[in-house]
C-alpha cells in the first residue's frame, strides 16, 4: 500500500506524516517513510537543485522535468522495491504535487502533465492520498516560523491559490483515492479525521 | 543557424569545435559556443549530477529526464535567445546524444525518446550536425589521456558500439542535417572535411 500526503506549504504534512507513521506501526505494519522531491541520495541532490533560491530563471519545463527525474529515481530505487517487499510506503508529496505546483502554479497544461506523468509512471499512482486543505496564506504563516524560505515558498499568494485549486480539482476527479482533510482544524481534529480514513482503508 | 557536434568520447568534438568557431569568426559571424549537458549555470549543475561517478544506481529514465531538464533550460535560457538575436549557436552535443547514449547505450526505446524529445523540444532541431565517426575504442584511447573517467566514460566497449550505431542510424535517416565525418583521419583531414561542409552550408 502506497500512501501520500499533499497540500500547500505549512498545512501540516510533516506533522501528520508522523501521526500516520505511528498509526501504521501500531497496526503492526512495516513501513518506509519518504518524501518528494527526494527519497534517495541522488534524488535528494536533485531536490537541492530544485529548492535552492537562485538568480538564473528556471524554465518551467526544466523544473517539471527535474521533478520527474527525481520521481523516476525514487520510484525505481525505493518505492517499487519497498512495495514488492510488502512494506507500506508513506510519502510526503508525490505526483499530485507536480500537477498542483507546476501545473496550477506555473501554468503548464494538464495535457502536458498527463503526458509526462504517463511517460514516467505508466499509470503508477498512490493507493491513498491525504490532501490537507486550508487557505494557503494561513498555512504559509505556519511554515514561515521554520525559517528561510525556499524557491517555492517565495512565491506570491496567487500562486498558492492556484496550487490549492488544482489539488481540489484532482480530489474531485478521483475521490476514491484523494481524501480531502480540513487542515484548518486543530491538529487533534485533523488527526481524528485521518485516523477515521485509515480505519476504513488500511487492511488489518 | 544552430550547429552541433556529436560522437562518442574522444572523437575530437572539442578540438573541432574550436576549428569551427574560428572558421565562423573568420566569416564575420557572431556566435555563442556552448555544450550539453550544460550551457547555463543551472544546467551545468545538472551536468555535474549526471556525470559524477556514484554508488547509487541511476535509473535509465531518471538519467534521460535529467538530460532533457538540462536541455529545456539550455534551449529556453540560452540557445533560443541567441538565435533570435542573430547569433550562430555552436554546441558540443545536443539531442542526438540522448538518442545515442540513453537510447542506444542504455536501451530506452526510440519511441519513448521521440515522445520526450517532442515534449521538450516541440520539433526544435539543429540546422546542421557534424557526426564525428570512428571506432569507439580508438576514440576512447584518445579521451583517456585526459584523466579521470566520468560516469559514461566508465562504460564498456559494447555500450559505445551501440551509441555509435544509433548515431549512424540517425545520420542515415536525416542526411541533410547530419553530416558524417570520418574522425579516424588526421585532425587536418577532419578539418578539411568540416570546412568543405561549412563552405556549402553557411550563408555568406
Ligand atoms: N492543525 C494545525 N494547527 C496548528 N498548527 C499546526 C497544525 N498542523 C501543523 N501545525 C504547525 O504548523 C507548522 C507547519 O507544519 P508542518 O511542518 O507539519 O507542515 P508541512 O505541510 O509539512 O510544511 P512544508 O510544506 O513546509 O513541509 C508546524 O509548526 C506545525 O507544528
Ligand atoms: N583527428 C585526430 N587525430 C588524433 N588525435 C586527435 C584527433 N582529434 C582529436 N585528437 C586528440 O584526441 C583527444 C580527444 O579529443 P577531444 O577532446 O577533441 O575529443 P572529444 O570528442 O571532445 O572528447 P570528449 O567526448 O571526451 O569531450 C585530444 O587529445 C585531441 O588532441
Ligand atoms: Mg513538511
Ligand atoms: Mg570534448
Amino acid at each position: 500500500m502506497f500512501i501520500t500526503l499533499e497540500g500547500t506549504e505549512g498545512v501540516g504534512k510533516s506533522s501528520n506524516l508522523a501521526f500516520i507513521q505511528n498509526w501504521l506501526i501500531n497496526r503492526g505494519k512495516q513501513l518506509v517513510v519518504t518524501r518528494e522531491p527526494g527519497g534517495t541520495p541522488f534524488a535528494e541532490e536533485i531536490r537541492q537543485l530544485l529548492l535552492a533560491p537562485r538568480q538564473e530563471q528556471v524554465s518551467d519545463d526544466a523544473e517539471l522535468l527535474l521533478m520527474f527525474a527525481a520521481r523516476a529515481q525514487h520510484v525505481a530505487q525505493k518505492i517499487r522495491p519497498a512495495l514488492q517487499n510488502g512494506f507500506v510506503v508513506l510519502s510526503d508529496r508525490f505526483v499530485d504535487a507536480s500537477y498542483a505546483y507546476q501545473g496550477g502554479g506555473r501554468g503548464i497544461s494538464m495535457q502536458r502533465l498527463d503526458a509526462l506523468s504517463q511517460w514516467t509512471l505508466q499509470g503508477f499512482l498512490p493507493d491513498l492520498t491525504f490532501l490537507l486543505d486550508m487557505a494557503p496564506a494561513d498555512a504559509l504563516e505556519r511554515a514561515k516560523k521554520r525559517g528561510d524560505l525556499d524557491r517555492f515558498e517565495q512565491e506570491q499568494q496567487a500562486f498558492f491559490e492556484r496550487v490549492r485549486n488544482v489539488y481540489l480539482q484532482r480530489a474531485k476527479a478521483d475521490p476514491k483515492r484523494i481524501m480531502v482533510i480540513n487542515a484548518a482544524q486543530t491538529l487533534e481534529q485533523v488527526q481524528q479525521d485521518i485516523a477515521h480514513v485509515l480505519e476504513q482503508r488500511v487492511p488489518k
